[in-house]
């Protein structure tokens, strides 16, 4: 059987058939079979296309494209309903596709791949499957940033400490910290937009390397088929064959994502301990222990942050696969599909368990304010010794042996007595107590990206008009 | 139903249900469900070691045992015949396993997981999976050892040009180069025994993280399990829990063995072009192309190459999620499993595929012998010199000058007539001519490790000594 | 000494000293002193929005200004002799410069860090220096670019096998194989240029992770340092000290760029083999061996293709720094610097040799021409089958066993005598010779990308106009 | 000059020079002559194996001894005092160090590399290297091994909470937890020893590839350079030159090294935290904030946690390099050696960092003792009922809902009354009181690897025994 079937698509030149093993390790049927959908509409086009420049009758065209669409739907409900076993012989979804064809409408079937080889065939597929995935991707980090704006609104007068080297820093208003995440994900929507542009463009035609031997109209199948980049039809057949390029941008850009959600992901768990105790997941976001039965776990936040492995190691398992490999297709190019599908389907997951954790977080105003040490109110006190004169550095000097002798007497910084900050510098008048206010802290911080109230609510005001696309970031 | 369920588990904490999504997105049943019969055997294990302890009674236990050898058949039947659906709100294999032992033998089976944890058992379940797979992959590293052995004694008087730089260099043995590869994997093959070492330790009785509550005999547990390295039980509960080593230092070997493949790969896809022409790929390990109809490609090979950037990236995965990763046990740990179970398939797939290609491929030693630039004789010519007296730098340079004329007269190094042989250096007498002689200058180098036909002769022996055992590499 | 020195920076608040290997382990200045030309930039500016902020007088500012040229031109001077000694206890190039002011202009100079932290101040040199470096990097490649459509002008009419699988699979001509590596650039540099977007945004005023607590004009900044992107000054000062991706994107980019050029390498090392023949590279881009005389490698080549690991390295270096890094800044970020300098020596060093190689290389048509197998022509057979009406698949089968009767017979396809073409498929007619021409069976690949000799020649024209700006890519 | 350098050692062939940057850019002196005095070392041993073999008199290489002695020396100094000039013509250490020779002893110098090529000198140089630097890895293992050992003898009666997920999980005694450390510590050393024996074994005499031309004794050279391995001499002269398996198995090991340590840092950081407050780093590893006085931070533990990333990628780095290269030597596998240096010099300072870190660290026992949540004791809990007889998974879930009503009450689960606990269960006695106890939670947990006080004790000692060398781990 086997035989057979590999005689229909390249065994006239053989004269046995291959290891079965062989055949099985080597097919993509079993992966590639996500592109079933586009490879059809690739189909689709092809056949109109040959049938525009005369070599398929209109009759031909026609049946063809029925039997493709009949094809479409018959595996689609096999797939649907667990019924459709692949045949690894037929190696991958294009010839599964164009084997069933020939099962439904005969020869006229095997006129389909005139002009055409899996090489453009596979690159016309991967990219029509990542437009889509790009889209769909936009779309749900456009959810999170939305999600994340309406928490930072709520959050304009909740006070937290801002942590560097995780010590406390200084007192930002939560919804500033929270709009960080916002800028985050508005780059990672443009990186995404990049590789986005350069996938669009329409790769048929160019046969395996050299191009298609009949003049078909690539502008045509570019319309058709929806590319409308600048480069709307590939320039070069070798470079179009041989290319990788959108796939492994798409997941560098991915990578960083996960990155920034992991990195989100790190400061929740944190804050979710009993020891922090800033935050508290929703129990639909949370699991249990099958041993320890108090344990309420933050166990989407630590998934998602271990899915930034997988993303990283799909990154760089294609970045290997295309090192240092000859012109143009090889095989070792069959591995880019789990990659891609993997890292799409990771990240879909991902940006919707972030979507629903972070739209039910419970923030914990009281308990943010209690964390407070009042070291954090350091910086502004150097910060007025400054602005009374000394050189900062001084003032810096001055503040830290404020810090130590507060440390020393263990008592906190605003409970150190006023005169103890004349011995310091006879700079300090009596407003410095002044300067133990969280909120004032913060609107000291007032200039454009700053964390006070009125740059914040402009920041807020400025990723809505991003999110409407009045900015184009 | 899902709420219930994880009621049974985890649920007397919650008072609501996880969200659906997030259930499934979060579930490993999908992937660790190739742990059932490791599973299955742990719990056994556990069950004796509990009735032993007193926990259970001989009653119970018996009935426990049974029950789970009947979950066993049930799922492995319902594996078989693809009726088996996942339910997500039962997590992984291990709660899977408990639900349909309570099913089977009502309340008595929610006694199994006494004092246990699922920290513990993943980490048994992976142990024992990994000590399975590191000895399959040890036999299957042998076969091609042996494989490559037997075609180098074939080929003990067939002379290949040696390339460094991909240029020729010198000649060679066809079985010494193809003995290369058998040093190679034999240190790979050390290095999975050092991962199997580290990986016999018993993990079960660390409980979540403490250490299981309860007196159960470890060392029993060991026993009765298999393990048996020098730590045959886990010295620290908290280790034992948050290590996954076993795995990555796994995954770091399977690299370096997919490096070592890429790079056989490579000489032999390089070797099977038409400008070269030493090797035929057999039709079985070859495919061609649905547009060109002459090809026959050595997909095989490039496929076990393209697959060296799969395990990179596994490697890498891994490597990351447990970076930074706080102590002791994190859901960012469940994204072990991939990485592993992947990896251990595409090891074993690109062997057996090795293990074919090369058992199968035809050397052409004709057009070995006509590809040799008389060039490679340079470094004889410039032994030769030395020999005589002249410093070795010396001879390089006068040998080099040799090499141009020749290059510029259009002829080559052994049609260059004897006079400019003595022009060049006053050396040279009439037995210069003998050095253009393949087999000659192989044997020039006959110390050990060198290519002359004797050393060639003894490495083999050395080689079967290797692998009956003898020698302890 | 170096207690001293720490204390005027942070000192204030501790009693004793550093570790001294700890100040040397953990110093940056060794390093990061590459970045003193836009260390200096940014605090000339700082100074100079200071000043306009009427924090600093108009001549304390005038002394700082100048203090900081001098500052520049000692250190310039020092690092160019090789008399600068970097002190650990200064940590950084940004202590480096302070403590240099203060050395010169006193006390005044330790008002310069007034309302900075070290956190913007980095984030603005390395995004200075990342902006330089794309710059240069763009002007590299462009004239890579350059280089590579004049050797495809000149091979317009030199035919070379393309492949596939490294076996032979269609004629195409040498400049549209050249060809393809300028659409591969040209990606790439669209790339950068996306990184470079993203990294126009000016950070200062973020201060340490609030925002600065004195009300300098960022605008001001952004233009006096010449930030011209949408977003020229930051929109949140928690993202600003914490991001990174400017850079990791830069070396994502780079990581396609370097495949790209592995690519390049691998297959002109391989034509460059004897067995090859395809091309010689100059001498000044080959070097030889210390033992055989005769060698002459495409080192260059090598060394390119193995820098790609390098470059990979880095981003998966910094890719792992990042991951899970609590927000905003933590000293782990001290270690972006090394990946992303490096990146930018490897990048200028490798395009600038394979402009060299390039340019100096020797194609040689006779051996490409002398090299055909003439079983390339398959596909003309098959597509002049097809013409004739026979359905593309039955056309594929009838040239396959073409193919393996030529080589059964041990003859050339083109060498197969007609009647046995005609015992084959009765559609065959005397034409059929014809179809055993290169530069015609190029020129059947004449749609738009393909390799036929118009093709080409608008190809070549239109990545002219990509390279006059007229297209914007 | 350079022309004329380049001729003494392979210009013969050549006819013109070498590209000045190509020179440069391909020069690995400025790196590798960190193996100068392995380098030497060899060079020594090689011209005693020349005499040996009578290729050289007794007085000859006598001369060359001597003379690549005062090389040493000389080379030596410059670089101590800064005076040593690379020159890039001379391309490597090896042949700066030959062309050192030939300055001091004349013509006698260039008979050095009689039979040797640098393809198996730089193997033996970095073979020698690596098992230095593997000693002194082990060495610095040991001492932080010793110094966690000596701190969890401090803190056995110290109890902390175990967390799992961040979020406590059980209490454990800080000991046991510290000695999860040693363990993997343990680990490390042995996969560090797996490398060095695949590292020892002795390259010499494989030549280019083919082996060396002349009858040196390989086991005089072993034994001279102190190889001792079981292959103390390499079995194939291809596999001798082509591989660096030794030097990215080394790499694979330090980067699961790392990876311990980033989770040690991880941990040691969130103790840091005022939130937490459960450690103290001394100020001796503590930085201050240029811009904020108050801060103490752990930026030696951030920073060896960031240094992870350099390790991994530079094992991804030659993992790339090495990938699909073919036999034997190309030029890419000089980019071994940075990563190889770098790796080395970040593990030892990595190393070292914690070492004192981990001495000098200050726990706060009262905070961790104050810092439980009697949550904590749930385990216990569901234990206590298991053991009168309920089924785990039924006193897993009464303990979840006594655990919820602690909650929705606003008490700690110690401060449920008796009733309550007896409405739930009428299985507690009056004894579920005891069972609030820190130590005595931790005492039930007395099996081996539990955190039982007895187990701790017989830990402690069983690792006192690893590190005495009694217990071969």
């Amino acid at each position: 059987m086997h035989g057979d079937c590999n005689k229909s698509m390249w065994g006239g030149r053989f004269t046995g058939s291959p290891d079965e093993f062989m055949l099985q390790f080597g097919a993509s049927i079993g992966v590639d079979i996500e592109l079933l959908d586009v490879d059809i509409a690739g189909s689709i086009a092809w056949a109109e296309a040959l049938g525009k420049a005369g070599i398929l009758t209109a009759e031909e065209t026609g049946r063809i494209v029925s039997g493709l669409k009949l094809v479409h739907d018959t595996l689609r409900a096999e797939l649907a309903d667990g019924s459709f076993v692949p045949d690894y012989s037929l190696e991958d979804v294009h010839m599964t596709v164009e084997s069933r064809l020939t099962g439904i409408i005969g020869d006229l079937g095997s006129k389909l791949h005139t002009g055409r080889s899996r090489n453009d065939q596979v690159a016309l597929d991967e990219r029509l499957y990542l437009l889509g995935a790009l889209d769909s991707i936009a779309v749900m980090i456009t959810e999170l940033e939305q999600v994340i704006v309406a928490r930072a609104e709520e959050h304009i007068d909740t006070i937290v400490p801002a942590y560097t080297h995780l010590q406390q820093a200084q007192p930002v208003r939560l919804g500033h910290y929270l709009m960080a995440w916002f800028w985050m994900l508005a780059r990672d929507k443009e990186r995404f937009a990049g590789a986005r542009k350069r996938a669009d463009s329409m790769p048929l035609g160019s046969g395996a390397v050299a191009g298609c031997g009949f003049a078909v109209d690539r502008d045509f199948l570019a319309g058709k088929l929806g590319f409308s980049g600048m480069t709307s039809v590939s320039e070069n057949s070798i470079d179009a064959t041989a290319d990788r390029d959108y796939l492994i941008e798409t997941l560098a850009a991915a990578s960083i994502l996960m990155m920034h959600l992991s990195r989100i992901c790190e400061d929740l768990i944190i804050w979710s301990s009993a020891e922090f105790g800033f935050a508290q997941l929703s129990e639909r976001y949370s699991t249990g222990s099958s041993m320890m039965p108090q344990k309420k776990n933050p166990d989407s936040l630590e998934l998602v942050r271990g899915k930034t492995g997988r993303v990283y190691g799909n990154l760089m398992a294609i970045l290997t696969v295309m090192k240092g490999l000859p012109f143009s297709y090889g095989k070792d190019m069959q591995e880019d599909k789990e990659p891609l599908f993997d890292t799409v389907r990771t990240l879909s997951g991902c940006l919707r368990i972030m979507h629903g954790a972070i739209g039910e977080i419970t923030f914990d105003a009281a308990r943010m304010e209690a964390a407070f040490d009042s070291g954090v109110f350091a910086t502004d006190i150097a910060d007025y010794l400054t602005a009374k004169g000394l050189p900062f550095r001084k003032a810096h000097e001055v503040t830290g042996r404020l810090v130590r002798w507060a440390q020393e007497h263990g008592v906190t910084l605003s409970a150190v007595p006023p005169d103890v900050f004349r011995e310091h510098s006879a700079l300090f008048g009596d407003d410095v107590m002044e300067l133990f206010d969280l909120g004032k802290s913060t609107d000291r911080r007032s200039l454009k990206g700053g964390t006070g109230r009125q740059a914040l609510v402009d920041q807020i005001a400025s990723a809505r008009a991003v999110l409407r696309g009045e900015i184009k970031e």
